[in-house]
């Protein structure tokens, strides 16, 4: 329509990423910054997305918006979401102030659409994804310089780990030491190209009750455990050290140690808090089981395992490996959803695992889907829109 | 039959023991030195003892033996009994050789014949209680005039936490730092008469597979966790001097506290080791979530949990708080084997525990048996003799 002001739209996809080095701990609730460095691999957007459309417009009156998997959710009391939009705003208004010409979109209010194509289900946590994306998509309606690194800074203020998702690969969180947070940043340590064999399982274990929310968690690891200075202070960073030069070297029986001494540390440290806090079960045991009985018959390390806050076991493994890995759980769930796709359809059966009977019916009754995905890139600018081209949310697909 | 040689014999029982500060870690495997202090409650020998007659005779032949439960056990290959033998009989000699009067005893042959009151599957290490007797009993047929400290640390070489079944009541057993071991033995802190009214109720699991063997456990853990190192050095100083006053000032909620924190900062030292060492399952967890719902109940803490080397309870609690703590699991398991017995029948049915329905169904289907017993005191010397007049074994009641 003529005459209508104009509707800035655009949209962008982003990762999920699962930690290899995990982060539990904030040195500063309200900035999030950590209290040791983390390193995660972002897994592709084939199988884990989300994909956020930001817009604005003279026309779009009252305050901002974001409408997630077709349901408004409330932004303006969400101190976290204020505190990424607040900084992307005022980057623009940088822009703006130097360059006249540039339409003042720093004054117009933003609606945001945003969708994941997983379901709430399969229990992983969308938070860092979803952060990254909204970051993403906005810088590139305000048109920011900024690279990935300085918006990860941004990021990092929704949700710590979703600055790991700004970039694909092997990415590292550096836990930085400035009090604003300044240098509390993602940095990519390879990128996906580097050593692009890597693989995920994700076995979907359903938890018998909600676990300890994580910041929760966090802090009262902070506050109790009389093991974890010991796990901020030294265990880590050494760790940190190692793990890059294991990517670097593509050494991934060092990358598969340390990544399931990590998962096992930071578990450790739950459970030494006050009260303790508990997020494995028998079932993430029996995944353990599994795991160490495929590198048992391997003679070497062909699988790691690791938990985030959640009974759920993420299974890394390397593309030649499928088969000793993938093909056991493949085995044990032939009719548990989430085989199909890209990385479902390279595994094929494997009937000689090898496993304790007790082991395989425990995963048999606890594990509820499976994704199958792998290494993969960072956000990705795409043409498709959750806005249409008159400023309204486009119908999501049921 | 007179004019035969005099048959020596002398009978003992020793106690069970259930640290609340554990010892997992050894400085030196063979003389059994730990890595830290430790401190137990000694349960009632009414509920669980070892029962243990030495005898020694000219008229015996052939090496030393022992009966244990009706069966021969092979001493003469154990290291650890070998050297409790030894360091006893040294000690007669010395007495021999100063007293020209004294029959020579230390140069006859032992036979030994043991028993426990408790069945095997009760699934409770008897090793502190077994070894514990046999010390007891034979320096008792000796007639050393050693301290109950002194003997532990001979005790201490058969098995690490049979140095603190030598004494009844609260016992701390000291690292110590001598290389010899010399100074690593145990101490009464507090006598049973102390503080009488501690009761302990054991909720028996039975463990979907056996776990890593605890003297494999530890070293595991000693060569490969790195946050034992802060237990070993730091944390376990601290919480052996809280306790120990906690003891002194009958401070239950401090005990429980304490008692919960150091079983979880165990086992979260066996997650951290590699590989990785699971003691704790989903019923343990169960049991751990009815005691932190005991204690929320009451407002404060009533009830403490410490598990061992496997995934049983045992449930630390005051007499007055039975009908809050125990009640509740003999409402749980009204039908289960073990609430029979002085402690068992104090203990009625509470209605009221408010679990959550998972924690009683997994309780339900994962508790095999109850032990229900309280505080008690040391080794006693009793009359009754397992091996008869004539130097022959008693046959076992069955």
């Amino acid at each position: 329509m003529s005459g209508s002001p104009q509707i800035y739209r655009t949209s962008t996809t982003a990762p999920v990423n699962i930690a290899v080095i995990k982060y539990w701990g904030k040195r500063d609730v309200a900035l999030n910054l950590p209290t040791n460095s983390s390193l995660s691999v972002t897994l592709s957007q084939k199988s884990l997305r989300t994909h956020t459309t930001a817009s604005c417009s003279e026309s779009f009156s009252g305050p901002d918006s974001l409408i997630l998997n077709g349901e408004k959710e409330d932004i303006e009391s969400s101190k976290r979401t204020q505190a990424c939009l607040k900084s992307l705003r005022s980057l623009r208004e940088q822009l703006e102030s130097k360059d006249n010409s540039l339409p003042k979109l720093s004054k117009l209010t933003l609606r945001l659409v945003s969708a994941n194509n997983f379901p709430t289900a399969a229990g992983l946590a969308s938070s860092a994804a979803g952060f990254a994306a909204l970051v993403r998509a906005i810088a590139n309606l305000y048109e920011l310089p900024q690279s990935p690194e300085e918006l990860s800074v941004i990021a990092r203020q929704g949700s710590g780990s979703a600055c790991r998702s700004l970039m694909g690969g092997y990415v590292a969180w550096r836990a930085g030491t400035n009090k604003d947070g300044s240098d509390s940043l993602a940095e990519e340590v390879a990128p996906a190209s580097h050593w692009p064999e890597m693989r995920a399982l994700v076995l979907v274990v359903s938890a018998e009750k909600k676990g300890v929310p994580s910041t929760a968690g966090m802090q009262t690891t902070v506050e109790t455990s009389t093991l974890a200075p010991a796990r901020f202070n030294e265990i880590v960073p050494r760790r940190m050290k190692e793990i890059e030069k294991a990517i670097h070297d593509k050494d991934f029986e060092t990358f598969a140690r340390i990544t399931m001494q990590d998962s096992n540390s930071f578990h450790a440290i739950c459970l030494d808090s006050w009260p303790p806090i508990h997020y494995l079960n028998d079932v993430s045991r029996a995944a353990m089981n599994a795991v160490e009985t495929a590198n048992r018959k391997a003679g070497k390390l062909v699988a790691a395992y690791t938990f985030d806050a959640g009974p759920n076991a993420v299974i890394y493994y390397l593309e030649e490996h499928t088969h000793q890995v993938a093909g056991v759980f493949r085995n044990i769930l032939p009719n548990t959803p989430g085989w199909e796709g890209e990385f479902g359809d390279a595994i094929g059966k494997n009937e000689y695992g090898s496993l304790e009977q007790k082991t395989f019916m425990t995963l048999k009754a606890g594990v509820s889907r499976v994704i199958c995905t792998g290494v993969g890139g960072g956000p990705e600018k795409i043409d498709q829109h959750l806005i249409d081209a008159s400023g309204n949310p486009v119908p999501v697909d049921s």
